[in-house]
């Protein structure tokens, strides 16, 4: 229920005691239909959330995409449509487009990264640096970009860090504490900054381990030094510049924050067909 | 109470049913210091939701920033901390910089606009174009980068377009009705397409027209035309690159959707304060 | 979504943990017709509400009525009906009613008093001494009742009263400071209490200026101070008998608590339709 | 929780994305202490309520009462204080005077019917024709007026009405049919139209018997049918007016759906206490 | 809307950020039936909740049981049916049935506690040890199985203990001051430790009394004080062995906390039907 | 707040509309302090619900509990106080028990599970057949009395069952597409059925394997056929009795819902510390 929890918030800040002008034109009940305009290319994602938007508002809107998910979508193209009263689909119009056109953004941005790994075995992972409210409709833009998730909270895997290896008095410690309390179908994951603790890890159990801001040099030592024992995540200072750069390596995953904090919005609007 | 249930929300997709690397070490009663670190320069804005993040997970943390929403801060300073049980802060951690950072980003963003007006009485005005569920954030964040607020949602203003005007049979008639039904205390603004119009909704007794999308000499026309019947807000097309050709016209707003769109995140760390 | 909050706090009080004839008689599935009876003369208000609270109960029950909000009604007029379930119906009766009873009341009171300003251009507006969370409901009730809305709350209009002046050091400051914060949508008020306060707001640009328990004769010198400015609201000690006096006033507005707050309920009874 | 639902929704319908005018003027900090004056005689009630509006809103105010609620206050009298920073006072003011307007309302009516039937042994009872959302506060009112609540709600008692002796075949059956249901704690009342139901309903074991719009001569008759084996209340057509004329009755109870649906808000302020 | 929160806060924890599962397979859109399987024998309950289960989870499935709650299902039975998209089955399929299976599994405990005093006037009673959420629930599963209900809650019974008694002063004053205060329709009942204290309770006007933990010879003597002046219920020490040994005694309830804290869950499976 | 949810509604159920005791002697104000009695022995777990569900109730009450959760408690042990104003406690203090006496409940049952286990590696596993709204508790208690978590809920964890299997076009097919979709943090667990499936799931890269309802010579054939390839659960028809005979097997995890289903509740009293 956290994205109808979502979409009550965005439609009671937007509407809140009434749409002044909705109310003013209520006596009207003329029908109509709009269409979803696209005014640059991107990938389409966010319809179910576009489409509640209206639903919650009022059943008697219906609505249509003509394109799933995942489809690219080309400057001026028609991709979906909202059929039923003009002023409660006014009414809801700012905030479908609201959630399209910042899912869509993200999916797109995920796809140029995407593209640079493509040919590997390396998945690009996500993070956890996701608007605060819009986690799970952020994460599955990154999927429907083509990226991987990484953990969508903190109760799906756990991330051993500095602080928590220092409180465990060692990574070996840490990892046996974390694994007596989780769930059997949780990974544990550690975050690593050197080949010693790189190499503790892995003679500790993790199942994953992540380096942190190591040099390519340092990653390829490091994949020696685990040697299969655990999956392997490189993260800190990749950027679509610099991303192809890591092609070549033996690991497992590459985690990039910028796949939904540096995303921005595309350009879509929703048109009244006419006659 | 809209900020309580975004922080809820946020605080609820993260943790679940419950932070499995905070559970495990429960055991551990440390307290400690965490300092908020700033990776680059940035417009400070979104302390009190960063704040409240960490009051509404424990009661035991206790939150101050040295600076005040506004101030600007340099890459490398530390601007806050955060007090209390260790596992409790890192259980907030990442939720708190999430907040910060995208509120600081539009703070930081809407500053570079304010500053290519300055001098000017043009007021910058932020749009409806704000992430679902984070309204009045996003609009205090433009507040604080030195921006103007537009209508904070459908309630508080009223903004007549095409669809209005054609269902009501007239711009004249629409402004009547729309006076009849809303508060006292509420402007009525119209969008207007070309001159006609324009003078139309001055005639009518508009308290603001929108000039959508007007070319600078339709726009001197225009404000020929209102002489000064009503304010005159611009709005389309307008970039941080192109905002300087505006400042010499004797308008009252410019409104521009990418103060919050187009805004990304800046880059804030979260720092243990060792022994 | 206030207007749903209400009615599930509403059905919550009144069912509680069940209600205990309906499941006493739960095996009955008995089907009929109830019909709503006016026992005295009014202007019919909420019938939306008083349909959604049958809706949120069960939705095999509908209603229908047969005139619109703002019809006179006479005593005995059957002028609606419920449909369904004989025990849904019977558990909903007692709130579906209370509901239409208040709002009827509140927009028949407000008939009384617009009658003694037919003929003037003066809109006569509620205040927010309303029923706490009934705000939209009895605002959307003085409406239909032929009156006008003042501001629905603290978000939609800006009221400057001797506190928020003496705070910014005068008039002029306290205008000043709010036209830097508020939405441009959104008019300012001020509260004035003699002819120097009215002139000072007039200067400080405010949109509107309250009178304060002014005399007639006060009220005209402040007219001509004002001098159209600022539209002009005259409020205080102001009662149905004595409405009359101020008819030939050029104000634009005349501001009565008692529309809400001293509004009783009308009676009227759900009926079944007998064989 | 009901009570901190009505609050929270008065505070979000008033409050909703802020209050404008205490944002404006933020930076000011000021403290002070305002006083509730009474400008009219009354019953004191619901200062709890007229208390958690404000600690719901900043936990920095405090407010005390003077007088317990039933104390009668006089005209011009300080009967409490809230004390905290003026800006967030001067927001919650208006739902707090709201809160206890009403109530002091309901309790002072409720006071006058009570006065009418002293030194008898009948209780006053209220109804269920309460406001939708205030049924525990008015029913308090009730009580703190010197009344006595009748159920609360549809959970707590049994009213058989002729639609459930209908279904059940005679009031025998209905009776029956209800004792089998209902939690032991719980009594039945049966509502009848003439002699013979009330005798059947005496022979059924009926708790309570109401006697719906009897005249006076009816119901001496009634009385000695009933013969003690239940309680009797009556009901329909009682005013302040007539209300005397029931007292040398043998019955119970009387219920007056006014005591609430006709009780009007009292007149009080809070004032700002100057140095 | 009890049952409804128990039922979102059921879903909520078992399916929080998504079914992984069935989020994998959304591009599949089979549909198909299961049937619920009796793995025992057990008298059916909950129903309602089980079918509501699916309903919130996904509009399209449809539920249908083919028995009534009360029934009788004997091992190896298909008692009722779900139909819909495959994949929302399966996220519903495990809450539905822990619905299911516990609610069956008080019912027929309590069953099995009814038998034992079949033929006698005596009423078997729950009490307010359930599992907090399953207050309402619990209580009709003993409905169902052939029990009463004691009180629901706090709000429609009254039991005076002795810490009551003790704070006003003895029983008499403890009865009278209760009877000041509640509403009309619901009953005294007065718990006791010996027979001196059953004598008063009936002096001063309890409608129940409660002998708590007296043996035998002891009840015998009470029903002789009390000597129908008030219904009479025993508590403590009465398990299904020596339940027997009550049946003979002039008593009106035996309230027995196991019938819902030592219940435990029937065996029901979901099985798809193969084409 | 999963946790808070269920001790709202857990408080909702049982106070509603007010607890007509308390309400009665709310003029009382004393204080005390009661004490949790043991009346049986037991593994202590749930003092944080416990202790909540007077601290949501009344902030003025305090509680402390002189054993950790996990300890054992013999009967006639006094292990926890509630220290407050005497009637806020009662109303209390049968939430808090019901909570108490379940969490407990399921802690005891578990370790006598975990005790046939001891001296093993393999780890006793909980299931999702857990009471509705009580799943993060319940799964607590389990860990509590020395159990192990299977997957908390839908979202962290895959369990692919035959309809997946055969929706995917097998085993292979399925873990392949599962994998694509699910965060990198979580595993995947295939349920099978015989040997075949168990090599298929194997060879698909399964991270655990669970069989169904094998007989032990069985097991030890998939064991074999396995080969460390993936973790080995084992479920179905393991009861208390003969978990011993599972002991010396080379799997991982045994799975067990009755740890959950079939826990009933210890007995515990709150009793007033006199004097």
């Amino acid at each position: 229920m956290l994205r109808e929890r979502l979409i009550h918030l965005a439609l009671d800040e937007d509407i809140g005691t009434g749409d002044l002008t909705a109310k003013a034109f209520r006596a009207e009940n003329k029908k109509g239909i709009f269409r979803y305009l696209a005014k640059e290319d991107f990938i389409l994602c966010g319809t179910i959330s576009a489409g509640l938007v209206f639903k919650e508002l009022d059943e008697n809107i219906h609505v249509t995409f003509y394109q799933e998910d995942g489809t690219l979508i080309k400057k001026g193209e028609y991709f979906g449509q909202v059929e039923g009263p003009i002023y409660s689909i006014l009414t809801g119009e700012r905030t479908s487009l609201n959630f399209l056109q910042r899912l869509c953004g993200i999916a797109t941005n995920t796809s140029r990264y995407v593209k640079e790994l493509e040919g590997t075995n390396i998945k690009l992972l996500d993070t956890r640096k996701t608007t605060p409210g819009w986690r799970v409709a952020e994460k599955y833009a990154v999927l429907t970009g083509g990226g991987h998730n990484h953990r969508i909270g903190l109760f799906d895997g756990v991330m051993l860090k500095d602080n928590h290896v220092d409180a465990a008095g060692g990574i070996h410690e840490a990892v046996a504490t974390v694994k007596r309390n989780i769930p059997s179908t949780v990974k544990v994951e550690v975050e690593v900054r050197d080949h010693i603790e790189a190499a503790q890890a892995a003679d500790a159990g993790a199942d994953i381990i992540m380096l942190d801001n190591f040099k390519i040099n340092d990653i390829q030592k490091a994949i020696e030094i685990i040697n299969k024992r655990a999956k392997i995540e490189i993260s800190g200072g990749i950027r679509l510049e610099n991303l192809k750069d890591y092609r070549e390596l033996d690991i497992d995953y590459i985690s990039v924050g910028a796949l939904t904090h540096h995303a921005t919005s595309v350009d879509i609007s929703l048109k009244i067909q006419k006659g």
